[in-house]
């Protein structure tokens, strides 16, 4: 760090992103990207994208990407903001709601109390119950933006749309954030509730079901006041925050919704696969909706558990965090690759 | 607005950018984009790229992206950082560094004292002198962070390496910023004092001489201790800033020298042509070494000319601001372009 940084940022800690290996070849499990690639529409879309083009800003309004999200949504496009990832749509959100503090969970996304820090914001972060699950009371109330990603990382367990409403209704004096990054893998969308919701800010993300991470693009589902708000905050920052090539392959994806259904479809279908092995094997394994499984060997400890699987070839999550290190969070891969996971686990 | 916006932003005035038609065409000169497509090699690794790989999350590190503007640069990799345009890395600046407040010309990049509004930092502003320059006695002392947009817009005009070095040397307790989205139109680059100056940051962009406007893409030359600063944010923000396709693109831009040499020679003898045209017809135009002229018509307001050439399907850009509204400011096209552009001028 220099001698000139900002003094509340010199104590920042950052967000320590999952290993992106380089060089020795791993099956890969460790940040719930997805094994599929994208649509083919998309990859057609990209391949036929007119490069030269390139040379022109990107339409800062995203203009026929919202249409294509509205129409996914049954919303109007006014209701759709998209950021340079959900990150950056999180980022703006916690930036324009926070100053009355945040109140999210203390194991969730990493993430949520980098953004506190980043912008000088209270936090209030509330445990999980025993059982892991967010208790819903905990969020209920004051004037702090609330935070929950449903279904939650890394746990993958998700509240119900009844649940959700119900921190929504009872909180009409702040915003209610819904971060569902995983909720295509099996958890029920708080979408729907925007239109009676001035307070709801529902976030998707195309990094997991959409299998674009590296193509960096999310998205929020909001009343137009609230949208209105992260445009400003986005006009006072990054105008044209989304490039031409990602603008393309978002609207492609997100037209095709059979290819979505079935790998969404065959993730879901693996990954309970999955969990009935780990359970035969003695492993507690929590109930998720997501594209991963956060599971406890019965004898192996977490942090041992992703060493010893990493010599071997299997990168998997580990989180140093109380309640938490002695289990593991696995992406749902391909049926094989899984196979495989359970190979090396057996011949520890 | 929604009634949930936290004070300080509810007051935000976000920067207007040039407009982007939908529609109608236009001859387009209105936002300093190049009339040249990317590089050939850009295209063919753009074409070439293995767009199902979108599905994994891009390297964080852009260690690829980085090693080639090093090699262009002369410096190290730890000395580059990349953002999501020139416009993140110059917004992550300000948060990092305008504690104490920010000098910046009055007349300048309309951006800066938008991000100052954002992060609630000071602003200082200083009047260019009579002649459009920037007086580098205005940026000396105090420690305030400063930034020069180097050619500066919207005038076009330029400081010496010398000017700048004396406004680095001479604050060596505050960072001190050169923007230089336009200098490789004829400005010296201050670059090669990054070597010697911890404090300085010289910043510049991808979507000018290189032609990649829609890839979004800029970066940072400095000391390592300001570029780990800047990844303390980035890291708190938004760890993959950058897409997959947009770090191709970039490499591929950074090493096709001679084209790079090749479009920007071509525009600087266009924008010379067009100048001396404009001159002979009694216009008023700065000395600019950038990719457009900031011109006064000896007979039209500003305004009104802006509105006449947009009738005839002309875009530049005009700033309705104190000093310089009877300017517009005209970005260079192609020779063509330029030659119908004086055309319509003379029709008027």
């Amino acid at each position: 760090m220099s001698r000139f940084m900002s003094s509340r940022l010199s104590t920042l800690k950052p967000y320590t992103p999952g290993e992106q290996p380089r060089g020795r070849e791993y099956i890969k499990l460790n940040t719930n990207e997805s094994p599929f690639p994208p649509s083919e529409n998309v990859i057609k879309a990209v391949n036929s994208a007119a490069v030269s083009e390139l040379r022109l800003y990107s339409d800062p309004e995203c203009t026929e990407l919202r249409e294509a999200i509205a129409r996914y949504t049954g919303y109007q496009s006014k209701n759709i903001f998209v950021g340079n990832g959900s990150d950056e749509v999180l980022s703006f959100l916690f930036m324009a709601y926070g100053e009355n503090g945040v109140t999210y969970p203390s194991v969730s996304y990493g993430f949520y109390k980098v953004y506190c820090d980043l912008y000088g914001l209270e936090k209030h972060e509330k445990a999980l119950r025993e059982d892991f699950t967010v208790c819903p009371d905990d969020y209920i109330g004051g004037k702090s933006l609330k935070v929950i990603a449903n279904p939650n990382a890394p746990t993958g367990m998700a509240l119900g749309t009844d649940e959700i409403e119900r921190i929504v209704r009872e909180n009409p004096d702040s915003v209610v954030v819904i971060d569902e990054a995983y909720v295509d893998f099996g958890a029920e969308s708080a979408v729907g509730l925007v239109k009676n919701y001035p307070n709801l800010a529902v976030v998707q993300t195309f990094s997991k079901s959409r299998s674009l991470a590296g193509a960096r693009l999310g998205f929020c589902v909001a009343s137009e006041a609230l949208t209105d708000d992260l445009n400003r905050i986005k006009y006072s920052n990054n105008p044209y925050n989304i490039n031409r090539l990602t603008l393309i392959a978002g609207k492609a994806a997100i037209e095709d919704r059979e290819y979505f259904e079935k790998c969404r479809r065959e993730i879901i279908r693996v990954r309970e696969l999955f969990s009935q092995q780990l359970i035969e094997r003695g492993f507690a394994v929590l109930k998720s909706s997501a594209n991963f499984v956060f599971a406890k060997s019965p004898e192996i400890g977490g942090k041992e558990l992703y060493l010893r699987l990493k010599e071997k070839g299997f990168l998997i999550r580990h989180f140093d965090s109380d309640g938490i290190s002695d289990y593991n969070r696995i992406t749902i891969g391909l049926e094989d690759d899984m196979r495989s996971l359970i190979s090396a686990i057996d011949s520890l």
